[in-house]
Formats: structure tokens, C-alpha cells, sequence
């Protein structure tokens, strides 16, 4: 285990002491890159249908449209009232208090009109917003440091997507397509190729990537 | 400098090799965690309202709402058609070739209607939708390295965040409410803290985080 290393700042200011850390570093540990293993389910047909299950035989949210997972469930499925294997006890409202104890606090809304949860339509294209932006906000040129700072975020967020199936397909991708992040106009292009390859295994219509900076870059347009 | 450590994994299977990578790892490279400063800009005050910019003094479309930022160039402050410092050059429709060259490719959209780049509200509710479903599809009991990825993701996150105002804020909220990775339960009601915390700080009602798991996790309340 090599997680006791201390993290590598470009400015020189590394600190172990809880009070004067380096600027940016929001906690001490870790440290240095623990890949777990990916999560992973399983595919299952019915019915000529393809329903993506989570490793303990139920419908993964996160993997399936909200119509998938629901027609899996009308199908006699009931294995998803037995998603968690453990009761999972009622959660109190004390974990709703902030730091900011001594500002009044604002109300907390205790009769929310709940949206449902996301699936993984919607988790896509929130994620894609998000990845987008994240090349849209890179430094034109990333010094060393940037860029290995954002290999290893695009190597943890691979390991980490929610949707194990999406994720596999995103590392399997990378493992051809190494990440290109030596500058936003190459690291823009790069995410509009991943974003691509899904969008061709999805059979949809393919974005033309010259554009990417017109979709993800506010006024970019009237800079040409 | 320590980026040459190599991953660690639970399955005890690392390897250098590129061709026989660990389970999950996309590419080899990185490694440690890198930091490097993150970016800052400035705020501003202009007839009473505030506006964020970037390092370069443009208004930063990732930290404003689309009205604040269009209200920041109509006040005269035409610095947004100079947000790049170098000549941006147009793109080639190459980079949508995909790893996928052998199948029939699905056709490139080469007129799109362009939905206009997203603002910071967009960016967080986008974001938001990302990090719940992290923490809805997190292990109920997470191993130690599942613990230390995460950690490691967060502290990548908080200090790539697209939005460098609203990432100075988590980086702040992290220095005083250590992530709590253990499992499931206790992700997701520091992930809905957090959310909170942002809540609070723009005037909006907090959410009842004894409802995360309803809110994020489909059929979850049909288990209890």
C-alpha cells in the first residue's frame, strides 16, 4: 500500500498539519491512487429484452431506462424490493446540520414533492454535462501536473460510474483512446470522442466535434 | 514527485504490462495523486451585483447564471470575446472516428441545433444528479480500498470542479466534514450535507436528508 504519500501540489506548500494545508487540499488522506475492483452485474434477456442486473441479481437503476427497469419489475421480478441486503435503518434529520450553525439556518423542506430517482438516461446526460464542462474549463495549455491530475481523476471516475455496465464500456474505450490532456483544445476533443463512441453503440447520430467549443463554450462562437 | 507508484488494486493483480492490465485499469497512467493549484479567479462588483470571473478577468461561465453572465457583457464589459488568449483553431471533423472503424458508422450530425453551453446552475444540478447516484450506487459496506478510491475521487473532484468558485467552497466544507466513505448509508447523508451546505449558502431551502435514499434510489421507499 502506497496510500501515506503526501499529495504533490504545484506550489510548493505541502503540509501535513491539519491546520495549514496546502491550498486546495480539502483533506489529508489519500494520498496516492487504491483502484478497487469495478463493480460488476449481469446481463440477462427475457423475453428478447436486455435487462442489466447489479451483482446481486437485481435491476441496476443507474444502468437501465426508467421503462427497462420498470417492465423488468412488472415481468414477476420482484428481487427489486431486495435490492439492499441489509435493513437499512431510518436516517434522522440531524445529518441535515451544516458548519454554519451560528448563521440562522434555512428551513428544511420536510414535504419534499420528490423527483424520481435518475436513470441512466438521465444519469447520462448529467454526466456528460458535467464532463464536457470539465474540458470546456481546462487550461489551454496544462502544465505536468495538470494533466497528470486529470488522468488520474478520468481513471477513478472510469472505476466509479455509477452504471457498471457504462463504465466498463468508458474503460474499455480508454484502454484504446488514452486520455489526451495536454491542452483543452486536445482534452475537448478527446471527451467529444468518448462521448462519440457511446453515442455510436447507442445508434445514435454522432456529434461533429468541430463544434464542441460552440456547444460547451459560452460566446466561443463570436471569437472566430 | 511519487507518480510512479503503481495502482493498487483488491485483486491483487497489478501489472505494468499494457497488455495485461489489472481488471479496471484503463490505462496505466497515473498512479499517485497529483495536485496542482486550482484555478482562481476573482469577484466583482459592478452597480451592486457580483460577478465571478476567471484568472483572465472574463466572467466564467461555469460560476455565473446565463443571466448574470449575458448582464456582465451587456454592461459594456466585452472582455468575453477575449476569454481565450490564444488563437482557437477550428477542429477537424477527424476526431469523430471512433475505435469502432470496422462497423458501419453511424452518421455525424453535421448541422446540430446547438443547445447553449451550460451555467452554473445547470453545471450543478447536472453535478449534483452525478454525485447522488455515486453515493446511491456506493457499496453498503465498503472495503478499505473502496473507501480510499473514493476519498481519493473527492479530493480529485473538489479541485477539478468546472465552477473554481464553487469548488473553493467544497474544498472549505471538506476541510471541516471529512468525507464519511464507510458504506452506503453514511455516504449519502454526508453527500446530501453537502448538498446542503451549497443550499444553505444560496438562500434555498435544505433538503430532508432522512429522504436521500427515496429521492435517489429507485424503489427504495417500497422496502421499508
Amino acid at each position: 500500500m502506497t496510500t501515506t504519500d503526501i499529495p504533490e501540489t504545484d506550489n510548493n506548500n505541502n503540509n501535513n498539519n491539519n491546520i495549514k494545508k496546502p491550498q486546495g487540499v480539502a483533506f489529508q488522506m489519500p494520498t496516492s491512487i487504491t483502484l478497487a475492483t469495478p463493480r460488476k452485474g449481469k446481463i440477462v434477456y427475457i423475453e428478447g429484452k436486455k435487462y442489466i442486473l447489479d451483482e446481486n441479481g437485481n435491476p441496476c437503476q443507474m444502468c437501465n431506462t426508467l421503462d427497462d427497469f420498470q417492465s423488468f419489475t412488472s415481468l414477476g421480478n420482484t428481487s427489486t424490493t431486495t435490492t439492499t441486503t441489509t435493513t437499512s435503518k431510518p436516517t434522522t434529520t440531524t445529518t441535515t446540520t451544516t458548519t454554519s450553525i451560528s448563521k440562522p439556518s434555512t428551513p428544511v423542506n420536510i414535504n419534499p414533492v420528490l423527483e424520481p430517482a435518475p436513470d441512466v438516461e438521465q444519469l447520462g446526460r448529467s454526466s456528460w454535462t458535467f464532463l464536457h464542462s470539465l474540458a470546456a474549463s481546462y487550461p489551454e495549455h496544462a502544465t505536468t501536473i495538470e494533466q497528470s491530475q486529470m488522468k488520474s481523476f478520468l481513471l477513478l471516475f472510469g472505476n466509479l460510474y455509477p452504471c457498471w455496465y457504462c463504465a466498463e464500456d468508458l474503460r474499455e474505450w480508454m484502454k484504446e483512446n488514452q486520455p489526451k490532456v495536454k491542452g483543452r483544445d486536445e482534452f475537448g476533443e478527446w471527451m467529444c470522442d468518448a462521448h462519440n463512441a457511446v453515442n455510436e453503440k447507442l445508434g445514435k447520430s454522432k456529434f461533429d466535434c468541430a463544434l464542441w467549443k460552440q456547444r460547451w463554450i459560452r460566446g466561443w462562437s463570436k471569437k472566430q
